[in-house]
């Protein structure tokens, strides 16, 4: 039922909608909370695990943040479902492949997810599409309010909020924002932009976050430290760059247009010929050749390919989403025969 | 006025009819003589050179082999035109390119080319579409006897005919066959073929003759030896191994349908594709690209394209035709633009 649900919809991280949405796919705010009187995950046996589940989700239903069939036992779930959360954002690999007593609260637009007894026993998120990460924190404050009526976390005066690694110590906030930067990387300044970044103690990951590849050139901007320093300052810092990024990658389109219009306009449709002949395409080159529709869409080249069309074929061209969309489970060859179909059938219109 | 009727057409070359034509593009008979009384044209000062070509060219007009208006005076021709010839294979990139008095005769459906003042005094060519060596020989002979009313041909007992270089001395016969390999290619077994067929004394060419690349999968095939051989022995050399090489590219063909249909229909679509969107297209791209739309074609992969469309744009995506068409010179990359945009109107139906 809920899964049906998610494949019927893109959710608020790929909405495609907000301040900036042609270069900032989404904001997205996470908190690290540990309840008092529980070890940390990694120490807990198995009796404690499922205790430490069964509080939190009792909470999470008590204050109706949501309802009951939103909250998914993960230990209870199939593996191809677990890969769909994935896919869509809503819980981390991590969660996906652990096999202790979990699971995750999904609110009905996807803009929030709270992932129990993953590395934290809490670790809420909440998505926001295109630049708002003030409104993001809002929700995500909320959240924890509501969370915090029923919960009892261990914070320490001193330290702030108590978390199982000592990189989340403190506000437990993690604040990132997702930008899509294919003019940059097209005119080769993307490195210095991650220098630039760097500098002010922020990471630069790629689409599915730590340790993951750049994929169709999307790129996530985040904050490294969470120790001594307020939510504020940490919103602040990142506040101060991405609007900075943002410009360049404006500029640096408009200077490819300039200089080069007709190569443009040749790398977007032969992506957009690509994708409506292929019979065969991998997930990684159908990301890329997405990528420069995307692209193409926001500069004016492709007229006739609306945005939700693009993000639907990001979401649903993923290994898990292709497999439920099909209803079985299918090898790599079959995956990308599949993958072209679906791909042409929604260019054409027909799905 | 002959320019612009050529434009119209394909050429006898391109015809894409006779035996076998979904593997032989055609086959290709050349005759080298030199006059009696006249030196080689190396060795000939300008004067002789004129008189040279004078005297070979009213024997054409007064043999009516062609009328006057298709009898071409290369020195006096623009170089954009002599271009268009040698892509149309009716004279060779020597021919375009040097400055002495130079002619080429060439009959309406350019089935046929005498070159004047070539390499030698007299090159007749004569093409035939598909596998049709004998016929294409008796057209050869029928117009070599027609020169030989009106010119001495320098010919010696013992020898046979006596030609500028020694490689053509005997018969001045090269025979050749212009066959499109794509399946050979694809599955690594051209090189065997390429060994087999040189140790019959045959040589391999690319598409536009000695030392040019294989681009496309197209190959010609051709004798070698010429002296102390009758015509009828170079011929038979031929003959035997055409319809070998000819039946391992059809096996070749269906074991990739058989065994990885998907992945052929993914090459054929993928190169339609690039055709019908690119904005900027080099003609060994396009080559290759149209290849894979022929291969497609017989397989039967790309229904709604006819063999004519092919044809056409093989011919006219060259740099020459390209210029011709627009009817002005033009630099790389605005050949490149006018290259895709042609393609993408003959493909839409449009031109």
């Amino acid at each position: 039922m809920l899964f049906d649900q998610l494949l019927k919809q893109t959710g608020e991280w790929l909405r495609g909608t907000g301040p900036e949405a042609d270069i900032v796919i989404c904001c997205r705010l996470r908190l690290a909370r540990n309840v008092q009187g529980f070890r940390f995950i990694s120490r807990m046996d198995a009796d404690e695990r499922t205790a430490c589940e069964q509080q939190i989700r009792s909470v999470i239903l008590q204050q109706r943040i949501v309802p009951e069939d939103r909250y998914v036992s993960l230990h209870e779930t199939a593996p191809l479902d677990r890969k769909l959360l994935v896919e869509r954002h809503l819980i981390s690999k991590e969660h996906e492949d652990s096999k202790h007593p979990r699971g995750v609260a999904i609110d009905r637009d996807e803009q929030t997810s709270i992932m129990v007894n993953e590395e934290d026993h809490v670790r809420l998120q909440v998505f926001q599409s295109g630049l708002q990460l003030r409104a993001a924190h809002k929700v995500a404050n909320a959240l924890d309010d509501l969370l915090a009526r029923g919960l009892d976390f261990a914070f320490s005066p001193q330290l702030g909020y108590l978390t199982a690694c000592p990189t989340n110590v403190g506000t437990g906030l993690r604040a990132s924002v997702m930008l899509h930067l294919p003019a940059l990387v097209l005119t080769r300044h993307i490195e210095k932009v991650f220098q630039a970044v760097s500098k002010l103690n922020l990471a630069v990951r790629g689409l599915h976050g730590e340790g993951t590849e750049a994929s169709g050139h999307f790129y996530q901007i985040s904050n490294q430290v969470t120790l001594g320093r307020s939510d504020a300052d940490i919103l602040a810092n990142i506040e101060q760059v991405i609007p900075t990024i943002v410009s360049y990658e404006r500029k640096a389109r408009e200077e490819l247009l300039r200089r080069d219009r007709l190569r443009m306009e040749d790398r977007v449709w032969r992506a957009y010929g690509m994708l409506r002949t292929a019979r065969i395409i991998s997930s990684e080159e159908s990301l890329m050749l997405l990528s420069a529709l995307r692209m193409g869409h926001h500069l004016g080249i492709l007229p006739d390919i609306d945005l939700q069309t693009i993000n639907e074929l990001f979401l649903n061209t993923q290994p898990g989403h292709l497999q439920k969309l099909a209803a079985h489970e299918m090898e790599a060859l079959e995956r990308d025969a599949r993958r072209a179909e679906y791909i042409r059938r929604k260019l054409d219109g027909k799905s």
